[in-house]
């Protein structure tokens, strides 16, 4: 029988039998605790920080005296004076075993540390960056034993971090030899380790101990607007957050534009490719200074985009995804160097990682969206509808999961809408219409009152009522259905069809009138049929691509729905549904995911085995392509009516009853023609 | 017992039966004999070709019929209008077994074919470089099964070829779609496949075929001038071969000048590392142009250099190397793409290859020579001396093998001589002293008559007598110790002494008198007292840097010599021995090897298994560091006599009987003190 002390952890109840004066940080990696150091137990990163508890601990069988651990020392009391230790803690490395011990984790100090999403969902996301310091100390250059400086420091990383097979560019390199002498043969290195091969790229070198941190970027580039999140690789903390516009807006709206853009101008896919990395650059400067970090500290960038921005952000010409069949240059991760994309404003040998396509029309976004809702791992069938100019759709469970996109076109952004508008303050972006008076009243971004309420026009004095943005527009079209101003068929009925004169004649077709500001100069609001056909439109790809993936999988229905994207989160369920835009549902069971892509962006920056998991995922999911499937068009021309021509919605029924009127006279004729294919 | 057909392959004799019908590249490879398809048995590339023999084959117990192989195909019958088949010659993936067969393959129809080296030596290279060419058929893609293109590529080589783990950058992927296009989704690909990895990067592809060759260079960067060879990596050919002065020579004419200028100017070393690289990029373009291809074919560089060198390609300030302990920033082989070094005229992908460096004063160019020469696996105990600006120096044998370096100084070359100049035309290069006479006969670079010859005049009438170089100045002070006109410690005796009014007296000290055209306003060609100094130091400097490594090995005779170095190539062997500066052997047992760096740099071009094995050999390899030696000072001293104070030279005494003079007369002092550690 053993009469070492016995050393038990927590939280994670492991524990083992150690000779006495053994160091804490000892003991825990013999028996595998996740206690982090940088500086390989030297008592300078303080990383290792533990606290040790004392008394009878019936539950661990342990009575834990006063001096179960070694006594303060000269390094712990240095770095107490200097840095302030928290009451109670010590240094892990310098703690020594002298009897039996309970010892507390915590959380701050374990490696795989865990970060709460700010998602509704609360998973959290495990620490464990592609990119982490390490501290070593190298050994001296020998004329007996000439060795490159390189080669000893490569020896140190393996024989105190096992860490093999390393590698330098030339730009580290030439580095490499005034910061070991500067550092005294002490360096702190940030080792990238790529999650395909073995190898450990060494992305920076710092004398001594670096304490002023690693930082990643997690990069949401979609057509319109790049956002970035700038994301501390230790705690994985969001520093900062920033988006711009997508300055390829000038080439090109949507991203068909973008395409013909490249194909009727020679060189003009580089004249893009130029812009969004410009951009990037940018964004990274600015990031970096919002955040007061040193630019040169981020060296890592995640990027999740769709197909075309994927290819252009590569400097890829992106005419094969303009054509069937819709061909990616690679449709796997890319793990590349940021230099190689002349992204120049981080760290000159930050690395890039992208994650993989699904196809040529579904992204490494919605590849982002599949591996932050995890829908292969829902026990229940979830569809999930990331909602943007084109929309990604995934539907599945533990079975299966399947994806496909749907040119839905940029109505739901408010977009083609006659007074549509980008989601900015003056924007109408709630609507509620009395089903007896058929007045309206409305919620304006920039202002938390209704427009009937005390103070709304205070509040909008300085913006005015400029538009709709594609929430309200959304809300506006099944406020006019649920109030019997707009039929089935989608037609908007006259003044006298409708008892309102706010119903107006509008050549051969009527509008609904929202707010009149011309007297005064202002705009004039209208909801017109124009506008109803361009969102039946949207619509009508949107649940057609639902309903393909629902045959796919033999199905119809599905026991919840996700609604992802910045859009989603300012989409009112029950309107979304009185449109018929997603299938039917219990209310309950239709929630918002926010940016899920980004969410999954920022995933695969801090846990480099979330990127093998994503890669595992889109080659299992199984594609489907609307563009030559027989049955969309088919689904789509069901799907015009508001909500639906034939599905039934009895979950919708439970909460609301919409009226049956009929305006057709033969004045409109139903366009109910495929559109040709448009993304964006 | 089988009834299938035998067939047998020579040179290789190996044979096997198959069943009638197997195409004889199938054959083939299932016997593992070496022979080539770049097709993959397609019928277009004509790689294959093989030539059967027909009749009694007693040897092989085989009698081969007429019709043993299928008849001559439409296949073959279109190569043949198009390129002519050799007669005889079939294409080995379209004739098919038919009954017993003997089957020859041709040389140039094996992959790795053999090359004879120019060099003494006469070893043959056997062809298996890094970077080979692969035909192959690419699946289309398919909206239903949406990977990528390169995906597919990387399919079609695991399928077609067998190889796993393909990379390719961001150039290589914009090209990829529209050259698979182009090629109907036939492509060839480039691919190099690195020694340490087992990673394969997509170096180039082109539609269809690809028959315009595929070559690398191999560049032996001196501190003084720049040499590459252009070679064919199918078949092993050199091209072209051109040279050119390295521009750092502005910088510092010898390497611890140029250091000198990185330490006193801060960015010097860049500016040499620019100049370096240009000068490179333009040498490419123009060995290309003089070979006649495009410079976009030349996908691969070895480089071997010296330390110094090595660090200015690379971009790494040499201050290190410039002081004890002259730690290399990185001592191992180097393999990185041509851009990282801005090498930008040949591919844009094409990769580079440096041998690892011995240690800080032995470089990558001494590890060349060692690959070339191979001194581990001689049975005899051979010493190598690389005699350039300064001297590299391995001695070994089958049980170990040693290296050092010693600062010779320039004057081997030429320089800090009084009458000294390069080699070039209307430079001495030979001299002979009659020993009764003492009046001299030389030759001049440009002529091969000697200057007593009738049309010697009119041969040197453009080029005149314009100084001595390097071979020239070592006959020249080993005749004037043969004919009496030196003594053993290297002073010039006077006229008197002598008996020659050719010794002219110059201060305290006196001159030899060669040649003077000054009556013409031409040069007065003197050996002056200070010129013999220069020459001692350098041969004493090189003699003891050859003692030590035989004291390390305990030996004091060797039982070969071999001079490297395109300066060796030019030595009078007898004369060297004269002057003692090397040690004493058989005079035929002391070898020119021609450029042995440039043979090993073409070595590891041409063969990837040569890469691992000299980087095995240079590990193994015992440094001596002369600086730090003791007993290197005292070898030094010694060797200052010529041909030596102490070594005996039985073997030179057996040809060579030396006067004894002494012409010391107190007016010159000896200067036998070590200058400072000089390198160039």
């Amino acid at each position: 029988m053993t009469t070492d002390p016995l050393v038990v952890f927590t939280p994670s109840g492991k524990r083992g039998h150690f000779p006495v004066g053994t160091p804490i940080l000892t003991a825990a990696r013999q028996l595998g605790v996740d206690l982090d150091s940088v500086c390989g137990g030297r008592g300078i990163c303080s990383k290792c920080q533990i606290t040790p508890s004392y008394g009878e601990f019936p539950k661990h069988g342990v009575t834990v005296r006063e001096d179960a651990l070694s006594e303060w020392n000269a390094v712990e009391q240095r770095y107490d004076d200097k840095r302030g230790l928290k009451p109670g803690r010590r240094l892990g490395c310098q703690a020594t075993v002298q009897g039996d011990v309970v010892i507390d984790v915590p959380p701050e100090s374990q490696v795989h540390r865990q970060v709460v999403r700010k998602a509704a969902a609360a998973r959290a996301i495990t620490m464990d960056p592609a990119t982490r310091l390490y501290f070593v100390v190298v050994e001296e250059p020998d004329m007996h034993s000439p060795t490159g400086d390189l080669e000893r420091l490569e020896r140190a990383l393996r024989e105190q971090w096992q860490i093999d097979a390393v590698t330098a560019d030339l730009s580290l390199l030439s580095k490499l030899q005034p910061t070991l002498r500067k550092g005294k043969w002490e360096v702190t290195v940030a080792l990238h380790k790529g999650h395909k091969d073995s190898v450990a790229r060494i992305v920076e070198i710092w004398p001594g101990l670096h304490e002023g941190g690693l930082y990643g970027l997690a990069i949401d580039l979609g057509s319109t607007t790049i956002a970035a999140h700038l994301t501390d690789l230790d705690t994985g903390e969001v520093k900062a957050s920033s988006g711009l516009m997508n300055p390829q807006i000038r080439f090109g709206e949507d991203l068909m534009s973008r395409v013909s853009y490249a194909m009727m101008n020679p060189g003009g896919d580089q004249e893009m490719t130029r812009a969004v990395r410009e951009a990037i650059n940018d964004l990274v400067t600015s990031i970096a200074e919002e955040a007061g970090i040193d630019p040169a500290l981020i060296v890592e960038t995640v990027f999740v985009c769709n197909p075309v921005m994927h290819h252009l952000l590569l400097g890829l010409d992106p005419v094969e995804l303009g054509q069937a069949p819709f061909a990616l240059a690679t449709s796997e991760s890319v793990s590349l160097p940021a230099r190689e994309m002349d992204l120049t404003t981080m760290n000159p040998r930050a690395q890039v990682y992208i994650l993989p396509c699904i196809a040529g029309h579904v992204g490494a976004d919605c590849a982002a969206v599949a591996l932050s809702e995890e829908p292969g791992k829902s026990q229940d069938l979830v569809l999930i509808v990331d909602v943007g100019t084109n929309a990604e759709i995934l539907l599945g469970n533990t079975t299966r999961v399947l994806a496909c996109s749907s040119p839905t076109g940029p109505a739901f952004e408010g977009a083609q809408i006659s007074s549509g508008q980008r989601a900015a303050p003056g924007a109408i972006e709630r609507i509620q219409i009395d089903p007896v008076t058929k007045e309206p009243r409305f919620r304006v971004i920039g202002s938390d009152k209704w427009s009937d309420e005390d103070g709304f026009e205070a509040d909008i004095a300085t913006t005015g009522i400029t538009g709709i943005c594609g929430s309200g527009i959304i809300e506006a079209v099944a406020e006019m259905r649920m109030a019997g101003l707009l039929d089935e068929s989608g037609l908007i009925g006259s003044a006298e069809q409708t008892g309102t004169s706010r119903c107006i004649p509008e050549g051969r077709t009527h509008s609904y009138l929202i707010h009149d500001a011309s007297a005064e100069g202002g705009p004039r609001i209208t909801v017109t049929q124009g506008d109803i056909r361009a969102i039946q439109l949207a619509k009508s790809a949107l649940y057609a691509g639902a309903r393909l993936l629902m045959d796919e999988m033999g199905v119809d229905k599905v026991d919840r729905v996700v609604l992802a994207g910045a859009f989603g989160a300012h989409i009112s369920t029950k309107h979304a549904m009185v449109l018929g835009m997603i299938p039917d549902a219990p209310l309950d069971k239709v929630q918002s995911a926010g940016n899920a892509a980004g969410t999954g962006a920022r995933i695969a920056l801090c846990n480099i085995a979330a990127r093998a998991e994503i890669e595992r995922v889109v080659r299992e999911i199984t594609k489907v392509e609307t563009a030559i499937e027989p049955k969309f068009q088919e689904h789509f021309v069901a799907a015009n009516a508001i909500p639906h021509k034939t599905d039934p919605f009895p979950e919708l029924a439970k909460i609301v009853t919409l009226p049956t009127p009929s305006f057709n006279t033969g004045g409109d004729t139903e366009k109910t023609g495929r559109r040709r294919r448009r993304k964006a």
